[in-house]
């Protein structure tokens, strides 16, 4: 950020880390050089703080789940996010399709309402790791994105600077998320793990399944609905249940809570979670009844099978991009997925629902592939790693 | 040039050359997109034209002597030519060591120029391939100057865009060349050849030692001295005039001249290989007499032997950078090495002189190293190659 080091030098370095890779100690280098770029956060308190990151995926409701479970578990929550990119949905974009909703926090008053109320979910700052922004840039114009120990620096430097004590990253896989390679996901995890760890944090990293949304829904408006019935108790689906429980658990157990499965999930059943999350929406601009207000666009489209047989494939990407594209117009925008991978079908069952002007049907139809035999099963989540450690 | 790819791609994939390495198909693509950003040169008589190229080395007075041999043998010469680049000598430094000599011609005088007396050498012009200074700023400035494709294309898009027939390369080889392992200077003769062919223009290309200086003087003007005793037939020493001569030869075959070896020696000793080496000074501002003019500094340093033994190493990227230094200061200044590797020296020996008031002894008696065994015997030329063979 000196300018002693200029672009070409930069995005030299870059494709060099792509070719030969960096080695733990190069990437916790880096990842240091880039939280010294700019200013860090600090918890007067001193109270214990914990964060979570997700890699990228379609219908990845998780934070808005986790971080009010955590919360109203007594663990203190900060959580500094980024907006959509690509095919996935972010989660500054999901909050601000609620009326009111203030995702632009000042540090000062990210920090302070944290003390105050035990979370805060707020855009990134500019003030924090500015070399991260620059290095990204360079990066996505030299065709050198794809480099583990770059992808580890960019996200973990920017937790480091946000101040949380503990970290619980998420890293997605599959045909929806950005490492399709069950073997990529797990070398990012185990980086991500253990350059946390090199900074006397605590870090684990979940690797979870992304072949299919992760939820039912897909779009701002659409998931925010579903992830208040997760807070509530009153999920129709279990696999986004299972993920937004089992990061919040691992960010409980790096809290020293425990018992924290059990716990994660009776803050769900009694309510108290969906009451933090109205809380923080409250402490941010909106409310309740904001909350209540939103609703899926009046123009429905369904998706009915055509023939018989086994949901082999949904492709998550195209369905991401469309919700995206539709709901930069109408926040209500969105697709309701009704199958899940391995679901059998008879013709005529509703595959899915696509909400808004835009919707159209050869897209939503190509998403599915139904085939005669069912597909092999997968797990929801793949492995969890420590520092050093798979468990 | 057109400012569609910026310099932090260009760097980005200059280092992805360098870890991945290109194609003979993709090297030609980039050879060719490099001669297309500037202007190329024609010659109105539509006679052959060849041209040679040294990679750079210690005492690479092979220019001085090939270029008048060939144009007195009446083939057109037209060589353009680099400055002096590190340890190595440019041949257009050694040429500006003659009081008068031009060196800066506009492209239509050097083609006038060798279309009138069938030769001309000249400092490379900014309107050929704009694009190789451009580049070889980044990779200077990245760490990817090290690329035999990268290397291949900034050499041969010059002699294409100054339009030869005919292209002899001289790949050096060993410690004091850029190329210090034979394996590398066998890839990039290779390429070069290949390249040249794909342009549909002859290309040779010899790999020649050097492991200690190519000729018996080291600094601009000691080393014009020198290639005036070669050009008329009165060499000191065997192992300059001999790469000279394949050069020469090389040259003239690729021209169609019969008996090329014995017809280059007899313009040599005709005296006919001096006279039109004469005849370019006098058409680039010079003259005879302002070349006899030159002479070795008056500040003399003799350097002796301190003990019996082999002439086991020379350091000739030493008295190369050494020479070059003092040279700055002192046209007159450099170096005379009356040993060569695997001599045996007795204590009190000359092994070698330093001209000029910069000279440094401590300096001067490191580059020696004697041994109590002779070192392995090495050729003078190691190899030569055209597009796909090895002859």
């Amino acid at each position: 950020m000196s300018g002693e080091v200029d672009d070409a030098q930069m995005a030299a370095l870059a494709m060099a880390c792509v070719w030969r890779g960096l080695s733990l100690e190069e990437t916790v280098a880096l990842t240091k050089a880039m939280v010294e770029s700019g200013a860090t956060l600090s918890y007067p308190s001193k109270a214990f703080v914990v964060d979570k990151h997700s890699s990228g995926g379609v219908s990845d409701l998780v934070s808005l789940v986790a971080v009010p479970v955590v919360a109203a578990c007594g663990v203190r929550v900060a959580k500094l996010s980024g907006r959509a990119l690509g095919h996935t949905g972010g989660t500054i974009d999901k909050l601000e399709a609620i009326p009111g909703f203030n995702a632009t926090l000042s540090m000062d008053a990210f920090v302070h309402q944290v003390e105050r109320i035990g979370c805060a979910i707020a855009a990134q700052s500019d003030a924090l790791v500015p070399a991260d922004k620059r290095l990204y840039h360079l990066r996505d114009r030299t065709a050198t994105v794809r480099s583990i120990g770059l992808i580890a620096a960019s996200i973990v430097s920017k937790k480091i600077a946000a101040g949380a004590n503990a970290i619980v990253y998420d890293v997605k896989c599959g045909s929806a998320a950005f490492m399709r390679e069950e073997r990529e996901a797990e070398a990012l995890a185990r980086t991500l793990a253990s350059v946390t760890d090199a900074f006397g944090r605590q870090g684990r990293a979940l690797v979870t399944d992304m072949n299919e949304p992760l939820g039912r829904s897909i779009g701002p408006g659409v998931e925010v609905i579903e992830a208040c019935r997760i807070l509530r108790g009153r999920a129709r689906d279990e696999r986004a249940e299972h993920v937004c429980l089992a990061v919040a658990e691992a960010m409980l157990e790096l809290a020293g809570v425990p018992d924290a499965a059990a716990v994660a999930r009776v803050a769900l059943t009694s309510g108290r979670a969906y009451r933090k999350f109205v809380e923080m929406l409250g402490a941010q601009g909106s409310s309740e009844s904001a909350l209540e207000s939103i609703e899926p666009s009046d123009r429905r489209m369904p998706l009915r099978a055509e023939r018989e047989g086994y949901i082999a494939a949904i492709d998550g990407a195209a369905l991401g991009h469309a919700a995206r594209e539709w709901a930069a117009r109408d926040k209500g925008a969105g697709i309701i997925v009704r199958v899940r991978i391995g679901d059998l079908v008879r013709a005529g069952d509703s595959l899915a629902e696509a909400y808004g002007a835009d919707a159209d049907e050869t897209l939503l139809r190509d998403a599915f592939a139904i085939e005669a035999s069912p597909p092999p099963k997968r797990p929801v989540v793949y492995a969890s790693y420590r520092a050093g450690e798979r468990w």
